[in-house]
């Protein structure tokens, strides 16, 4: 059993990534192949020819069809062979596997469960993406650690104070006590610390123009295993609370999202990405913000990859301490434990 | 048990490689040091002391005699002790395995098998190799990937088309159907593609001077485990065939000899040879040659890497689709598992 | 069960390594950090935060303790909690293991075994390190191959000869016989080579300035598993013995001293160290030995790094030949075995 669960949707790429040209990606330890098509449909194959095994992606993409570059057999975007070397009969099983893929709010997510269990309607949304509101930045960091390790990073941003000091990491953070909701249903996780009177990090001074103490929110909204979403709201102190309809328009608001998927048992593709709601057009804020997060996010990659090998090289048994602070990530694992017992139960 | 047949002959090296310095190369698995004595004998060793395993190819080679570069533990060719440390007695154990060697056509053949079944009457032949009437050019590559998959890969030369395209593959060569052989009592397997009207790919245009479309016959005869021979055929369109006694002026011949000696489980040496019937004396054609053949050489080597990387991280039970060009390499494949089969069977 | 004895001392730096900055240092496969704290005490402590494991090394000191770099998670020397984030209240879990440290001779000891069991008394000398009447030079190499391996290679020196000719090897040591004595109750064991009329190598020539042949004596004192003292006394031909009381004056003293620590089952700590009794201000004999001496020791570090992946690929009940210069060695293997069975059988 693999330690994610498989009936769940992953973000396989940014929709900017798949062009015509072939790109290989492994996605849950599934090797797939992506493109795009001339009719711009988004499309994942299994990365492996059924011939003998040759990746798909280190072949050649002629009129939407892929042509092994080992023996020349050639698949449609359904994954079925047209052709194949030295015989004009096409075996009957000569076929690789497609991926049910869908593209929302700039991502592309995938399906590598049941075929029949793919509810597209159950892909959590994140509409800041690709909203006219909002001006996004983002990238995509290879990590070389477990995606739970990640999982725990994102859900306690005490850290920030420690690890992400100059960047957006206050004492405050680390010092504000937070709550914790679980929608066991909706299998969503809220965490909040909201500081009413806090220092304001580089991150939003230099975005905003604020100068002063902020009032500063954190609301995670995690939908497990792969959405994370921070709603971000900073303002002047004394700047009053959202109004009942949810107008609040002298604040600041940041969306950061977080896809968290696992390339390998060891591995995890790290999708970040910044939406803003003000400064839209000053390309000076987005380089900014672009290259601060990118930071924030190396320094936590360079934390996990050690963290990893530490992990990995553990002795059987070995018992972690957890505190207030780890409710939320706790309650992350217990809903991503109940995902995995519950795909398989079904499979079996 | 290994994935290759103990009882069976294997190249180690080419004559030429072989000198009067220690050279270390592992053959199936067997760590070896080679050389040649004043005498002109070609030595094979266990590369390990008997004292603390230091790999004698590390060490010191005085009058045909190894000396450890350890401790001084000194053996003649063929691997008894002559002296040892501190004391004059030299233990009756003391003694490194010698392996039975042949060097014929140019290569140095080694038996890894049990000593009493070593026939040098069964080691196959590739008399063009150092025959007067040919001009041979050659190389070895290291190959990070199980032999089994360069077997495969020479067995089924359609690959050419996609793989060593603008080199020696042309439309024709993955369009032409093949006819096989087998002659399991001589454990010998035939594999014949005959083109009679193709496009003359840049390798045989340029050495030969041919303009123009071919005739292009290829006759792969290989000798399963280690040695793979190839009688290529090149003339232009109309030439008649071979007269009955064999003589066959009007065409031009190139005899590709590969030797294909497993090094580890996961590694191979492949031993690469261009012999050919004409422009004996043309350096230029020479180095056209072995430039050429060495770069489609890289090609398959490139391929072959990724492919044992697929391989090894393959599921369990995970199923392949063989078609008709696939029939030599089946065979082949039956005949080594038996070559197994049978060299264990005796052994036990 | 570790191939080392746990019950015992170990060697885990040098004294002037451990400052007031954090090190990182694996010992007997255990991660720990090491400072000196404002009045010189010097601390270990396991390298792992007990709240998501985060190395203690990678974090900060202050006020003599240590800052978790993730989470803030604030220990003292001794290992106590002293403070979490987003909460007063301290889990009385939170504690990490301090390790018993030695400081004596210039070397920092560390016990990783049984607390109780820990005896500072048994901690083997080695005066010369910090001794007005030596002068001493040192260095630290990583050796990636089991401690195993290198106590074989120090318990017979008849290895200088091959390894180590021009620096410290003539041919006289391989060709003089050894005497071994072994004091299983103290756990120490003695190696002598006395060579009455020996080539005085140029390690000898160059720093004391002898000229021709010399009375070369080699008396080695190996107190298992971690400290070698090779007591080296070198002096022209003819020199009469030490007197009984132990004066010696006309002749040359260097000890040389090793510090074997294992770091992983496949790694070890190679500590060396050359203290000499004369020319005790001159920077150049200083100069020259230690790299004379570190250029000895890579010596070393790159056979047994070999001989390292040749035992890791041996294949099971591979059986090695030992002689008469192996005594001291095998007797080697015999304490470590008892100090790892008695270690293990008190611990059950």
């Amino acid at each position: 059993m693999s330690s994610w669960p498989r009936n769940q949707w992953y973000v396989a790429a940014y929709s900017a990534e798949v062009t015509e040209e072939l790109m290989a990606r492994t996605i849950c330890g599934e090797p797939m192949v992506f493109y795009r098509t001339s009719d711009g449909e988004v499309v994942a194959l299994a990365d492996r020819c059924v011939h003998r095994r040759f990746p798909l992606s280190k072949s050649h993409l002629v009129d939407d069809n892929v042509i092994c570059g080992y023996h020349g057999f050639t698949y449609d975007r359904t994954g079925t062979c047209l052709a194949a070397p030295g015989q004009k009969r096409i075996p009957r099983t000569a076929r690789v596997p497609a991926f049910h893929l869908l593209e929302q709010d700039s991502l592309v997510w995938v399906w590598i469960g049941e075929t029949d269990r793919a509810d597209e309607s159950t892909v959590p949304r994140a509409p800041w993406l690709d909203s006219p509101d909002y001006t996004t930045v983002r990238g995509l960091e290879p990590l070389k650690a477990r995606y739970g390790l990640l999982v725990d990073n994102l859900m306690d941003l005490s850290h920030e104070t420690y690890l992400h000091g100059g960047y957006i990491g206050t004492p405050e953070v680390a010092e504000t006590p937070i709550t914790t909701e679980v929608d066991d249903e909706a299998q969503v996780i809220y965490v909040s610390r909201h500081m009413d009177d806090a220092a304001c990090p580089p991150f939003y001074a230099t975005s905003t123009g604020i100068e002063g103490r902020i009032t500063r929110w954190q609301d995670i909204e995690y939908h497990p295993p792969c959405l994370y979403l921070l709603h971000s709201r900073v303002a002047p102190v004394g700047t009053p609370d959202p109004a009942e309809d949810g107008r609040d328009e002298p604040a600041f608001h940041v969306e950061v999202v977080y896809a968290i998927t696992p390339e390998t048992e060891h591995s995890t593709h790290d999708f970040w990405m910044v939406a803003r709601d003000f400064a839209l057009e000053d390309q000076g804020v987005s380089d900014f913000l672009a290259e601060s997060n990118r930071t924030v996010v190396l320094q936590d990659v360079e934390a996990l990859d050690v963290l990893e090998v530490v992990v990995e090289g553990e002795k059987e048994n070995y018992q972690e301490l957890s505190i207030n602070i780890d409710t939320g990530g706790l309650a992350a694992r217990r809903i991503i434990a109940r995902q995995l017992t519950k795909g398989e139960a079904v499979t079996a």
